[in-house]
């Protein structure tokens, strides 16, 4: 699907629309995103015939006229090859490492992903919850959730946050204590790192997790950006859990996203007497959050399993039959040791496949609920230890 | 109903009988007090020829057995005296001062409510709720306590509690503070007055508000008699708060009584990190009891109205049909203005009926929701104003 043709457009079209445009999103329901390009650009001779339909007509081409006038904006291919070597990666629908969850926002489902880090995002977002609230969190809300992204990412649970200060800062905090996966999704561009203040949060999480961004790598953040960008921290999640929030915070936006992508909302309670958890107290009261107040709780209403589109609710063991699997995903898992660790070369020798295929196999199989990663490599998941958790 | 020997015979009964014992209860259902009371005392020559029934002959036979045990309790009529003198007063079923809502506790439903304080234990319960909660409280649970039962007295809301240390202690502060009404539901009997410490705020109840015990007035409090008690409570108000139990507290035995009587169940939340409000997470996340964070919260979760079984739902304007109330009554009404506000005595004369006549006909003006008290004496209350309230 992703050819080199495709994957360039699809660079270049996030750098014209912004992030989230239905209208976009809407066109490459139909179209491929090169022919959409060649829409803006006027390469096509017959750009104009490839519109259908009268109502999209106008709000396409009202689309396209605005896309136009950014056509600067596409960086040249140095200054993308410079980026990658930056250590920038580029995630697209259909790559391994796209998180398919992300297909449940349709229309505002992203172009493209800026990635960086050691981790890998869609394993990091298989079993994930996310954790939001107040910049301006108290030290009850800080320590609640360092806590629970520590205890949640001890038991395998990728912690997603959006790389603020405050309660985003002590999930993503938590959750490296703990030595597990965090994601941070930020709402400007990777390069830009913002806020600055947590630059050496952002460097530990690029060293353990992993740093996404929809927005050009050089872009600031803007206003509305945090908005759209919350859609995303709700989507790639099982679960999301608001800390702390005063009324009419940002966090009760990303529950808003949450609960239309049909993810349990969960608020922790605090006192009656701060204004930071009153949109917790909100959430709980007027909006069917569910209460928690530990790790336990979480995992008790979040369905963990496998990544994405291919799951269909709780389940009591591997998602996909072991007998569904290709030979060399099977020759794989068998060379996956059930007790200590083995890593990916040398379970690439003894499978007797190259380590691309090994690679590409553990994925699918971590995905699978078959194996799990850890220190140094990979071992074997006991069967049903996912469906063991409670629910 | 109340003859002076049935009033008799109940009081008897109940230095016989422990607290709430339902087979008193199932016994005084087919049987006035003074029968029941013949069959233990033996004076009545065919007392066995009033059991009727297999299965009730043998528990009730062993029933009787065990308060024939007891006879010696039953105190002379100069003891009684002396209470009486004392300033208690005996509150039975038919009473005016009976709150009716008691009988939604069918068997175990008190013989007998010893009562002590200026105020009306009737009136004072029509619109009310429990604020309830652990005795080793935090700064945090009294502050809330003191603030929730202060708002909810302002705004004529009775106060019930059970008079403990913490939570208890607070509620009452709280409404005597606003200058509301009050109830303090002792486990032991009133002249025993436990616990101690808590004196002057029982002389301060009993100058504003109403102390109440089912329990003979010298009797000290037991363990199980706490929990006992917790029902009358539940039964009393017309909702239950709890502002801090931790778990297995006692204040989550009232709100299992509060549930089975169909009285909404609230809680506050407060810090996860606290243990003492561990038993108002759970309520919550457990047992569907309502997050409340204010009084606004209580009141669009209680439905005020009149008192006790004449009540059926939320009801937008008096209960009782003007039309249906008798001559003095209409009489009386028309004297209680609408603005400011009339003592008793000149309303008597206005009405052209004696003070005894004026005050029932104010009381059973009250419960109907036509008239409310205010300081000196007694105002109509406008038309709607009780349905008005959010639900």
């Amino acid at each position: 699907m992703n050819s080199d043709g495709e994957r360039r457009a699809r660079v270049a079209l996030s750098f014209l629309a912004k992030p989230g445009d239905p209208v976009l999103g809407a066109a490459l329901r139909t179209r491929t995103a090169s022919e959409v390009l060649a829409l803006v650009t006027g390469a096509d001779a017959d750009g104009d015939a490839l519109l259908v339909g009268e109502s999209e007509d106008v709000v396409l081409s009202r689309a396209v006229e605005r896309w136009r006038d950014r056509l600067g904006e596409i960086p040249s291919t140095a200054r993308l090859a410079a980026w990658q070597d930056s250590g920038l990666r580029l995630v697209m629908p259909g790559d391994p490492e796209w998180p398919t969850q992300l297909d449940d926002l349709g229309d505002t489902r992203p172009l493209v992903l800026w990635v960086r880090g050691t981790g890998h995002l869609r394993l990091a977002c298989v079993n994930s919850v996310a954790i939001v609230g107040a910049r301006a969190a108290t030290g009850y809300g800080q320590h609640v959730a360092i806590e629970l992204a520590a205890v949640l990412a001890e038991k395998g649970v990728g912690v997603i946050s959006g790389g603020a200060y405050g309660i985003d800062a002590g999930a993503h905090r938590g959750a490296l204590a703990a030595g597990g996966d965090t994601v941070a999704v930020l709402a400007g561009g990777l390069s830009f790192g913002y806020p600055q203040g947590n630059r050496a949060l952002f460097a530990a999480i690029e060293a353990q997790g992993v740093l996404v961004s929809e927005c050009p790598p050089d872009s600031r953040p803007t206003r509305p950006g945090f908005l759209v960008r919350n859609r995303i921290i709700a989507a790639l999640s099982r679960g999301l859990i608001v800390v702390e929030a005063a009324l009419r915070s940002g966090a009760l936006n990303s529950a808003r996203h949450a609960r239309e992508l049909c993810r349990p909302v969960m608020a922790v309670p605090g006192p009656i007497t701060s204004e930071y958890s009153a949109g917790c107290h909100e959430l709980i009261r007027d909006y069917g959050a569910m209460l928690v107040t530990c790790a336990a709780d979480v995992l008790g209403h979040v369905v963990l399993g496998t990544g994405g589109a291919e799951t269909a609710g709780p389940r009591s063991g591997p998602a996909t039959a072991r007998d569904s699997l290709d030979p060399a995903a099977v020759a794989v898992l068998e060379e996956v040791p059930v007790r200590g660790c083995r890593g990916p070369a040398s379970i690439a020798v003894r499978a007797g496949v190259d380590l691309d295929t090994a690679l590409r196999c553990l994925g699918m199989l971590a995905v699978g609920g078959f194996v799990e990663r850890c220190e140094g490599g990979w071992r074997a998941r006991r069967s049903g230890s996912v469906g063991g958790l409670p629910h």
